[in-house]
């Protein structure tokens, strides 16, 4: 029997770090008003998968005396990631986060647009302190991007002939290029050496592809206690995925005008889901879709070569197995 | 007969400039994908008071030779302000934003945040690239203090209680520390004195406090037509201003009850808003909200009396009488 990977064993080379992150966190969105800091208290009670800030401190450096600037840095980005998500769940009519429910169903989306645009801002501020231009550039940039991504999403909702190519576009900007700008920004304030920072960018990004386009399996394969997320959500939404376009593009027509007809017709979960969950097996578009992530999981593997042998060099290659596994 | 004032001659000073502040506007935003290009030519054609920008040149030396810098921070400043404006509108649920309808109610709350949070990202990003740090600082800690303004604003919805100081701390925050903001980096980027710095953001502050109570006063006071957004909104949404703030303060208490009832009810416009007018005109209300205002125009003309004559500072005089002049 095969042993299941863990994320706490592939963080041990950085875990010790994680609570000068969190007080970072707390220490940069202290002067909070009470409805503010009542409403971050409760979003970051519920632990994420802590992804950016081990990603920051895994890309600085390789070394176990890490610069305080690393750890501002790796706190800043998680916040921005919060307010990413806190105005994705306004964007998706999410119920549940980390299975605790939204920000958005508890205080309403006027309260979740003020503290993600506050979060935003304190992340920015936060960065912008750390006074390197190149760490402050690559961010800037990134931010405008992911939010470009997922404006891209939007816009193509319900296009049933969205191409693979245009979703790894919208995936990489929503979501990659952020995970990038991780372990990039954190490498250029630990001082590598430029193509260290450039491979381990594009580790994040591959990485980041391959992330969501399994997350985007899951969405339809997963349970919904397991995945902390309200199953089959993106497909209410009339958003399409990997699989879906998979499936689309190699089903009979009789096939894909009934995909299409459950799509429209937006019922969430239920028999509708079964029934194409039937046929992504039928056309083997969860295979074909995980086939892919392979291949950006190839590619992220690949630029890791450029770096020396270290623990987190290790870790980084198990996060990509971790994430392949999850499918299981 | 009064002649009215008009804000095209107060402008006059600086209006020459304000195309190129339109085209540095375009050129910010000029790599957004499709949709948001859409949305942001829709949300741009309507224009507004261009007040920021006004504000901006004004601060900016004194002079007719602007640096660069001041065109990009005006328009950087717009940007950041229509961000602002198009997530209030998600916010007060306003249907109509000068004269045209918002971006909410046309493309949906989805589009609405992405497309705020993308005029954010641009606007901060448009600032750093001035490598101006007491500038950059100056906007990045006052994005976050308009934010948590709002978050105030939100927190104290339908507090009967809500005491007059408290009411202009969230305005101070919400609105007025934005239009100092305008002023102080400007100044900077212009290099002005210390003193004149200063004296430009106080009196950015105290307008803007004074605006905000006018407009206030507007909300119940004005048409729809001339004032071009949803009569009453505020108070429809709970949200207690001076001229109320002042009535339940100086009302028997059986008007005070029927008061709360009537904002409570939450009906916008209509019988409810005639009555509550009523009241306001019997206890002096808005007069008092107008005396007020007075007190911080009165303010920022005092520290008008640092800088030298020139035609900005006959401009920045005049703007204090016009916007006290709106209320007739």
């Amino acid at each position: 029997m095969e042993t299941k990977l863990l994320l706490s064993d592939i963080y041990s080379p950085v875990e010790k770090h994680f609570p000068l992150v969190e007080n970072k966190i707390r220490e940069i969105l202290d002067n909070a008003n009470e409805l503010s800091s009542e409403v971050i208290r409760y979003f970051f009670q519920a632990k994420g998968k802590f992804l950016r800030p081990a990603l920051c401190l895994f890309g600085a450096g390789f070394s176990n005396h890490l610069p305080p600037s690393v750890i501002t840095n790796a706190a800043a980005l998680e916040i921005f990631h919060s307010a990413t998500l806190i105005h994705d769940d306004i964007i998706d009519s999410a119920y549940l986060r980390r299975n605790i429910p939204t920000i958005h169903s508890v205080w309403g989306p006027q309260v979740a647009v003020l503290v993600g645009d506050f979060l935003h801002d304190k992340a920015i501020e936060a960065i912008f302190k750390l006074k390197n231009d190149r760490a402050i550039a690559s961010f800037l940039k990134t931010a405008g991007v992911v939010c470009d991504g997922e404006i891209l999403e939007l816009s193509q909702k319900s296009n049933f002939a969205l191409r693979e190519d245009e979703y790894i576009t919208i995936i990489e900007r929503k979501t990659a290029v952020l995970l990038g700008c991780c372990l990039e920004t954190s490498a250029i304030l630990a001082g590598l050496a430029d193509a260290e920072v450039a491979a381990l960018k594009n580790y994040g990004i591959y990485f980041g592809i391959a992330f969501q386009m399994i997350d985007d399996c899951l969405d339809y394969a997963g349970l919904q206690n397991e995945f902390g997320k309200t199953l089959g959500s993106d497909l209410a939404e009339g958003v399409l995925t990997l699989p879906l376009i998979h499936l689309l593009a190699h089903a009979d027509e009789t096939t894909q005008n009934e995909v299409k007809q459950i799509v429209q017709s937006g019922v969430r979960g239920g028999e509708n889901l079964a029934k194409l969950v039937e046929y992504l097996k039928e056309f083997g578009s969860l295979e074909a879709a995980m086939r892919k992530a392979r291949e950006y999981t190839d590619r992220a593997r690949l630029e890791l070569s450029v770096l020396k042998d270290h623990p987190a060099k290790k870790s980084l290659n198990l996060l990509l197995n971790y994430i392949l596994e999850r499918n299981r």
